[in-house]
């Protein structure tokens, strides 16, 4: 049986950084692994940073970002033993990204994630997560991710 | 006559963020203005984030790290007096980046970036950077950026 990713099996349909539906967007997967949750994307060549070579850094946080709420809202499905996915629907938000960026990732080998949440705390979870390339964690993040009622509400405060 | 923006005067061709070379980018122009650098930026429908009216918070740390970045570069020119672009160039790469996402940000209206140099010390400079649409300020952060000889080198470290 395939396993369903958890962008496939949640509620970000619409998401830039791993939205299902939107063409445009990067379209990450992650699954679950033991207690993280890992995630293998491929580059484009034109996802560059100032050289050719390098992985442009907003990508790498973009990918980190969204692997890293994914989980959080995995975990948070887990903690009240439901399925991921499943009624009424789990939101999560990113409250804030910090990103260390340890060495220059190469452009064209796959890159890979790994996130894990190191504490989870009434709405909040935090992650930390590393991304690879060629074997080498190549940046290393913590994410706070806000539980929401709903994804989107432009105008109030969080 | 026209502004060239800092981009524009720069060596950051490819950069998916940035670069007006790469046409599958965002394209960033930063313009100096006094003591910051300013920006501002159109959305597309498809920059969403869990939901279609907000801006996805990847698209938001990546217009923070580019806009920062080159307003280090530009920085790094004028502390020598030179202008913005002359050889022999300057180039920066991000070694960290820190976004706190206050309100969830519209998506719709365009997109105001302004950033200022709060520290520079030998390699290092520390930007602030703020994101702003319908005149509240949506994220805040601070970018640290390290002048490198040359902006690839996959393998060594920075």
């Amino acid at each position: 049986m395939e396993r369903k990713s958890l962008q496939d099996q949640g509620s970000v349909a619409h998401c830039y950084g791993c939205g299902p539906d939107n063409p445009h967007g990067l379209r990450i997967k992650s699954y679950r692994e033991g207690s993280e949750a890992v995630c293998t994307w491929q580059p484009e060549p034109y996802h560059c940073g100032g050289s050719p070579e390098i992985v442009y850094g907003g990508i790498i946080a973009s990918l980190i970002d969204c692997h890293s709420v994914n989980l959080a809202i995995a975990d948070a499905y887990e903690r009240e033993g439901r399925e991921v996915g499943s009624e009424p629907k789990i939101h999560y938000v990113t409250a804030s990204l910090s990103v260390s960026y340890l060495l220059p990732t190469p452009l064209g080998p796959p890159l890979r994630l790994r996130a894990r949440v190191i504490r989870s705390e009434g709405r909040k979870s935090w992650m930390s997560c590393t991304l690879e390339a060629e074997g080498k964690v190549r940046a290393s993040a913590e994410v706070l991710a806000v539980r929401v009622q709903r994804p989107a509400r432009p105008n109030p405060t969080r």
